[in-house]
């Protein structure tokens, strides 16, 4: 049985079930993996976050894309996860395996890096370079939690179903790249702005935490994918509006003429707003988020009175 | 000017200036990158070391190795950086990239990283698991330091230059795979015991720190070099003698049948013994090391009297 056979998901648990060194919990690891974002660990009696992404240049570096925005990408990404659980990123390490470049373009991923890590108050504490056939980059955050970590676990029934921001861009971004839609040049730019420099949602994460949210994720595998894990960690379903997804006008008016429904372009491309669930409206106008639906007792994902499948909707790395 | 025309050092050098987030350290970073085997941060008010590590199929797994022996290699090198420090590892992040093979292959790796991880009473606490056309895995360490951490810059004239345990087989494991030597198979099964399963010297560490020892340094890129760091970090230079160098008999015997320099064999490996500069006889006797030479004022590296030039008796990754 072949990766692709399984699936990621399938891959992933199967992974996590390997290496378990015990059976029982260790006391200083409060969350360990595939149970959220990141690593919940007790050190000193507090409560830090340990999390890692990788990036390779086949799956997420696009041609268009600079090493500059590589760079920022990688400490973008791995700093979401952070927000996510109402986190503070604090220390990253980077390990780059690269071709035999130009000096600069390594550089640049280097500025990259730092500037992200500069804009979200985090240091690059170490790393290791290598040379490889293709450029695959891979950091590891280190970062404070809240008081009260957002987990994926805690959503309740009744709650309000929220983002952080708009959606969509990102998957637009993608069918741009892929030569599958027409778009004029500023929707175009505006996509790419999106998906080739992540904003992690950390300032909204840390008053997220301090408000009354219930359950926080972030949107990097598509909205129905993350809603999924909210869901199923919490025990409890989600009824969605299509009309409430909050999508710049200028990506909807893309995307209609397009043809790309709009499940699809919430659901399959990696934007990096938090989702999150609340009992408490205040909490949404304080991060500027919106409502997109309410927490269900029903164990179903539901878009306008419709289940959805969010394995259809969602990406699939190995598929 | 590309990586492989201004080399390793100084691709890594520069790297290492362009992410630099201000110029001035911050408080809680006692050491940062390039400095030594991990970066120091204070957390809570403690010491702790965060450290990452990646190996590529390419560069580091010959095909004679197995799937359990990459995930206990990928563990064991980044348990050696804080072994090196003289710290205790605690937690583990691990990042895939993994083309479609067969599930058990990955679950074969999971179980190795699994064993080496409770071998040293670390847990593994999260990662990242992508597709791609070769394996790489990288993984980033979190441990504890002790009182006093063991750095690369404190060895002192008179000092004794110190390892471990014996050196050499993992360079003779490598010429053994590229049948650049002839050697009998009970001498390769040690050589490559040596090469695929590292056991980093984590209790050595441990024990060191405790003691009067005044430098560290894991040897994963052969001894010169990592002498090298020591004495330019310590402004000072050491002196070697060839007959103190601990070579196991049976990997010494074929090294001489096969005519390859000592200082080939011990300089070009990466054997993941500590070498360490104390000026106590009782570290070294304590850890089961062996004395090899003394650390000099003048600033050379000199072995039987005669200069090393570490440059062409190591590893570089970019040439």
């Amino acid at each position: 049985m072949r990766l692709n056979d399984i699936g990621e998901e399938k891959a992933i648990s199967s992974f996590i079930e390997a290496i378990q060194t015990g059976g029982c919990k260790r006391k200083d690891m409060l969350a360990g993996p595939g149970e959220d974002d990141c690593a919940v660990v007790l050190i000193e009696g507090e409560k830090y976050l340990l999390s890692s992404d990788l990036l390779t240049r086949t799956k997420h570096f696009p041609k268009e894309m600079s090493y500059w925005q590589m760079g920022w990408s990688l400490a973008a990404v791995n700093f979401s996860d952070i927000a996510s659980m109402g986190g503070t990123p604090l220390f990253l390490t980077v390990s780059i395996a690269i071709p035999n470049v130009e000096l600069k373009k390594l550089l640049e991923l280097g500025y990259g890096l730092r500037d992200c890590a500069t804009e979200f108050g985090a240091k690059i504490v170490g790393g290791d370079l290598n040379h490889h056939s293709e450029l695959v980059i891979d950091a590891s955050v280190f970062g404070k939690s809240p008081e009260k970590t957002l987990r994926r676990k805690n959503a309740q029934v009744g709650d309000y179903v929220c983002v952080t921001g708009e959606l969509g861009s990102a998957y637009l971004g993608v069918l741009a790249i892929l030569d599958q839609i027409q778009v004029d040049k500023e929707v175009k730019e505006k996509a790419f702005k999106a998906l080739f420099e992540p904003y992690p949602r950390v300032k909204e994460g840390i008053k997220l935490s301090k408000g009354s949210a219930t359950s926080a994720i972030d949107c990097s595998d598509g909205l129905w994918k993350s809603l999924y894990h909210i869901c199923s960690n919490s025990n409890v379903g989600a009824k969605i509006e299509s009309n409430k997804l909050p999508v710049d006008d200028s990506i909807l008016k893309a995307s209609i003429e397009n043809e790309i429904p709009l499940k699809n372009l919430v659901g399959k491309g990696s934007d990096y707003e938090l989702l999150f669930t609340t009992p408490n409206e205040d909490d949404v106008r304080k991060v500027g988020g919106y409502i997109i639906g309410k927490i269900t007792e029903d164990k179903e994902i539901n878009l306008d009175g419709k289940n959805i499948n969010y394995k259809s909707t969602s990406y699939n790395h190995f598929e």
